[in-house]
């Protein structure tokens, strides 16, 4: 008998399931994700997803820093070849080292770890009971009053083209392609297949993007998102805005794709490979919730309160299968504060300081509102930024492209949002997480000392910039 | 008629002569430094310091990249050749568009620019008189009630052994190397010499360092230091410690070491060039100050209050010719302080938050209390100590040395120390600032959402394993 069942082991699971541990109780997590028939812990994110992705993403842009920036520094070198065979052998040895380091966690926190699907079978005053049914078909019951529901997601397919993943490829089938192909195109324009699409373009590949709505990352701060167009467009990636997709098909070993461009054109195209990176759906089909009366909403995720509580006592669900945005950190957050309330601890999870990063080259990044989200609320606000154009460690490193943008309270000072596109975004976000959690004032930030010469630098003149006290720029 | 007259644009001049534009004030800075003929502001920074630094580095890390990690990405590419002349013509145009850079920054804050060495020439109840002498001998004469010095530092020799730059070098022969030597040799392991180093190493040089002290980065936290001479050790650098050099000598194009090694024997040696990095002197001689009765340290520096004041109503002196470590951060908040200070406002430098980077591979970098620094006064204290290994983005990006250790009062959990080593310290250790800032704990940091996969999960699982709470280590 357990004190917590964890079913699924991504990011928010495995870490709940430790938390869990750490505070005492006895954990049992499942988990059926297998990768070349080994247990495979740490779900989409360490599999198909982050892990993976950033590999690939170091591997490319290494290769685009040989095939054109070398020349620049003075390093004469032939063109470099890719060998796309032992790229993948790489990244498929970054996920097995992760996949081993979680497995190597639940041994050291003595957490229980079964290798099988997790369902629901029935429910008694003590607990749940789980049935999770192994690879080799053993069905193991086991049982405890807490279940933390860690589901996770999955690609959303075009309505009636499922995923072939040799043509129609979704995230998986993208990071497992065995040669570079001529050409691509991405349908959505998401954070996913940007990432996708510049791998494969520094590769050589001809990337094309084919997006339904009106301009790139509608997320971002408007201004990053210009940035963004404009940055990726002269980097060679292909964007495309406003289309309908009428029809995909595979003939001859291409896709055709049947679509209506922005003026209503009716269009057609063959291409090699095909992306379809149009968001994501919870997992919540194969955990048989209804046998226990477990409540999702219309869109199919798990319904839960402000802190992951679900309709079922003792029943929480965390990440991607809830509300929220779909990344890896809200859902360990998410995890770590489930683990807390079960023993009757208080925890906090802060919505409003989750930061979201996209891994090109540059970098994007961003916490807190966007400039057009306090528009909106008529709120007064004052804006500072600062292009790396004017940072020195930028201009030694030859990665000037972008800026930082810092939005503050017009009255309070108080910073409101942190937008980034440069290179390190993904790094710099932390110290704007970090003022925002502290309810930071621009002149706080500015008054910071931070090291000469460092990206950082551009953040704290950004949050100088918002009050005009700027020095470089 | 000034109402300040700046006396040196090195980061801490140039900056306070902005702010002091900034708050009103006309300004006058006067900088001899020249380029090829041309104004160079920006001190030894800009012109032989941080800046060509970091842009040899970049060039050395890609060149080291290509020849020894792109086989291991799969990326196929012949053996790498440098251009030294390129190097450093690439070099040279950072430098020049940063000089030009601060050019432009005093046009647009109306600051008067005078290239010229600047001396006092007497003082009266109106203010200073302050004698400019340009490269073409004009003598041109300036008056103002406040004077700020930032006159920097230079190199400091051994003793009888002048730098003749061209087989003994100080930092500026360093950087200006014409091709890459056969072998060179570094005495003194301090910063500069270990960024120098690194550069010459990669690109194939025989790199040897010899440090009279007994170990590796003495003022860095003890463990820091250890894990810094297992890498670099392991990169190709040879360190020997507590050596003693008797003579250096140079004979027929080569030099000549003549040293004790650490068990008092003695050795000599012989190679193409020679670093000589032991530190650096205050630049404080050019300035006439005895003429007004400037008061000096019997180590050559500007003696100045707390707040940058001088023993002379008016005059202020801040950055390499007063107190406190040589940095240039810690010139420019210097500037920016007494700018403020000038007009009547409190301001503060918090020299407790003063980062220290060493930009090699990986980088080093600190803030805060060492481990040895707060055991020596017997508070009680905890370490949190994570590996880039346990970190997911080190991993996916093969960056998975070093580590981050964070230090905390053992009652109060206030952060007293967050000490780096590992890929991208640099730009790491700005949230450590912003937290000793905000005296945030351990566990604020430990709460903080950071994005995945990210270095910065690192640093906040140092501050959760302060607590025995990290999860994935």
């Amino acid at each position: 008998v357990y004190d917590v069942i964890v079913i699924g082991a991504g990011p928010g699971g495995y870490v709940a399931a430790i938390r869990a541990a750490q505070l005492g109780m006895r954990v049992c997590i499942v988990d059926d994700w297998e990768m070349d028939g080994k247990p495979a812990p740490g779900g989409t994110c360490t599999n198909v997803g982050c892990i993976p992705s950033k590999a690939l993403l170091s591997t490319g842009f290494l290769f685009e820093q040989i095939e054109n920036e070398a020349i620049r520094h003075g390093i004469k070198v032939g063109k470099p070849e890719i060998d796309v065979e032992k790229m993948m052998d790489r990244k498929k040895g970054v996920v097995r080292q992760t996949n081993d380091g979680i497995l190597y966690l639940f041994r050291k926190n003595k957490i229980d770890y079964i290798n099988g699907r997790g369902s629901f079978v029935s429910s008694d005053d003590s607990g749940y009971v789980i049935n999770a049914s192994t690879s080799n078909s053993d069905n193991i019951r086991i049982k405890a009053p807490n279940v933390i529901l860690a589901l996770g997601s999955k690609p959303r397919a075009l309505p009636g083209v499922p995923f072939d993943e040799k043509y129609i490829l979704s995230n998986t089938g993208a990071l497992a392609l065995k040669e570079v192909p001529k050409n691509l195109w991405i349908i959505g324009a998401g954070v996913i297949g940007l990432e996708r699409g510049c791998v494969w373009n520094w590769l050589g590949a001809d990337v094309r993007k084919l997006e339904a709505l009106p301009s790139l990352l509608g997320m971002a701060d408007e201004s990053i998102s210009k940035e963004a167009l404009k940055i990726f467009t002269k980097q060679g990636l292909s964007l495309t805005f406003g289309v309908k997709i009428e029809k995909v098909t595979v003939e001859d070993n291409r896709v055709s794709v049947v679509y209506q461009d922005s003026d209503g054109k009716a269009q057609e195209i063959w291409v090699e490979k095909l992306i379809v990176s149009i968001g994501r759906v919870p997992n919540t089909s194969t955990v048989d919730g209804a046998t226990v009366g477990l409540k999702l909403d219309d869109r199919g995720f798990i319904e839960v309160d402000a802190d992951c509580r679900t309709n079922l006592p003792g029943v929480w669900a965390i990440g991607d299968c809830v509300r929220g945005p779909m990344l890896a950190h809200k859902a360990e957050e998410e995890g770590v504060a489930v683990a807390e309330r079960i023993i009757g601890r208080r925890a906090f999870v802060d919505y409003d300081e989750i930061p979201a990063v996209i891994y090109t080259e540059p970098e994007v990044a961003w916490v807190g509102l966007t400039e057009q989200q306090i528009r909106s609320t008529g709120r007064k606000y004052k804006v500072g930024q600062i292009p790396f154009m004017a940072n020195g460690r930028a201009r030694a490193a030859d990665e000037t492209l972008g800026f930082v943008k810092v939005l503050a309270d017009a009255d309070s000072d108080e910073i409101l949002g942190v937008h980034i596109i440069g290179a390190g975004a993904g790094e710099l976000i932390a110290q704007a997480v970090q003022a925002i959690a502290f309810k930071a004032t621009a002149e706080d930030v500015g008054m910071m000392c931070q090291a000469h010469p460092s990206f950082s630098e551009a953040v704290k003149e950004a949050a100088l910039a918002a009050n005009k006290e700027a020095i470089n720029f």
